[in-house]
């Protein structure tokens, strides 16, 4: 991995790299915020963020404000793109925001042609950890969390791989891509039209299928567009009560669907996890 | 003044409008933070944010991270544009970032063609304060401060406007255009190459003449690649020590001249405004 730049953030470094990654087969960039507690080379836990559509790596790192707590914390905070990137790398066939470039939906695609890079999925859950734990004073101590499609990310990830994660959280989860038009359209074309190979990205079914329990926090604003068609956070709400998994899920009026919100609760979001990383 | 956007953010509102501007001669827009206290109609204090070369409204909006310390201070931020805009508006012969749109240097030009729109001095000290203190929940007791560029606009605007600021704050200012080409080359087209008209528009010029003293605070990253050509602040320093002027400047080793660095220190700008404010 290759350092692009490194800039000084809150007495910690913001440091953006490169790399080839076999799992995407392809040239990807990333960010990282490693926190002044990592500057002897001690290795800090570390929370993975998962950027939603249309996103790079730079979003969160620009706009969450999250430096100035994770440096007070001691946490780094991984920010990876959110989809592979490049020439050959192919992209939605109108170029839409949903699917493709900027949209991949943390899955191991099994269709042509995008199996041969949007493997998402494999590439957070193995290939970034192993490189970063090799190669920055990061630790195998992780939690993971992310915004929309990135909140969707977070938890599925989270819930299918309870031993590498102590701990999730997401701000404005798709919750159940299988009854959402964003879901639907990804799924089906990085999985197929078979929806049995859908429901382990779907945290809904999930929980339903009886996940195992893991301190989980999802935060939704009242005034976001997407929650009605998209997000539908009753959804999980509901089987959380059903199957009687103690999640915190909390409504917030007035906010919507930006990092306007994501950097009001983002400190609340990095509390609860050092928490459970210490 | 049309609302553009509002929206909520820790507990009060990120806002942005639209105008035209009379003594711009063109449709401005700029984005206002009004915190909670704001919320009842309750007359909140201000303070001015004004941006460096190339910013628009919107990059304290999302990258500085103000909004919380502002949000529990009870203080609005105003943050225009750094230049007039729009069809007519004459931009650098060879759309150069450091003249023209985007780099208005909070000057009223005389020279032509660029004195039929930039007039920004004239913006920032009378047109926009009056508006907005008639049509929004904000008083007269206002601070000014900025960045680059902005930090040149606040130090001497405040310095020329003892009476209108109760204090001023400043990251990475340009502190003598006189002596700088990003300055020579911008006051010498707004003004015209008879230095004389310079001068109040030259923070340190202004210091050395006298100026009236009022709180003053200056951050400077010691990693920022302006400092030795474009920032000079030790022109500054020198000229606070020989006039017995007493603000604070402050280096600091490793930081450079991003908005990475305005949002670690702007905590403390946003206290020492209050201090002033309240």
């Amino acid at each position: 991995m290759k350092l692009l730049s490194s800039v000084q953030s809150f007495g910690g470094l913001q440091n953006q790299y490169e790399h080839v990654s076999a799992t995407l087969n392809c040239t990807m960039q990333f960010s990282v915020f490693l926190p002044p507690q990592a500057s002897d080379g001690h290795k800090v836990p570390v929370a993975y963020w998962l950027s939603g559509l249309t996103c790079t790596d730079q979003n969160f790192a620009t706009k969450a404000g999250a430096q100035r707590v994770a440096a007070e914390l001691g946490v780094a905070i991984v920010m990876p793109d959110t989809s592979p990137r490049g020439k050959g790398v192919p992209d939605d066939a109108d170029k839409a925001y949903d699917f493709g470039l900027g949209a991949g939906f943390y899955v191991d695609a099994t269709q042509t042609p995008w199996n041969a890079h949007y493997r998402m999925y494999s590439y957070i859950v193995e290939e970034l950890p192993a490189l970063l734990e090799a190669n920055l004073p990061v630790s195998n101590k992780r939690a993971v969390f992310g915004h929309s499609m990135g909140g969707h990310g977070a938890l599925t990830i989270a819930l299918n791989n309870p031993g590498r994660y102590v701990s999730v959280s997401a701000f404005s989860p798709i919750v159940s891509p299988s009854q959402c038009p964003w879901g639907q359209k990804a799924l089906g074309l990085y999985l197929g039209e078979d929806q049995a190979a859908w429901q382990r990205h779907d945290t809904v079914a999930l929980i339903r299928a009886g996940a195992p329990q893991m301190p989980m926090l999802v935060d939704q604003g009242l005034a976001d567009n997407f929650l009605a068609a998209q997000l539908k956070t009753e959804l999980l709400e509901k089987a959380l009560e059903e199957t009687g998994y103690p999640a915190e899920i909390r409504y917030h009026p007035g906010y919507d669907h930006s990092y306007y919100f994501i950097a009001t609760f983002i400190e609340d979001h990095l509390r609860f996890h050092a928490r459970h990383l210490q």
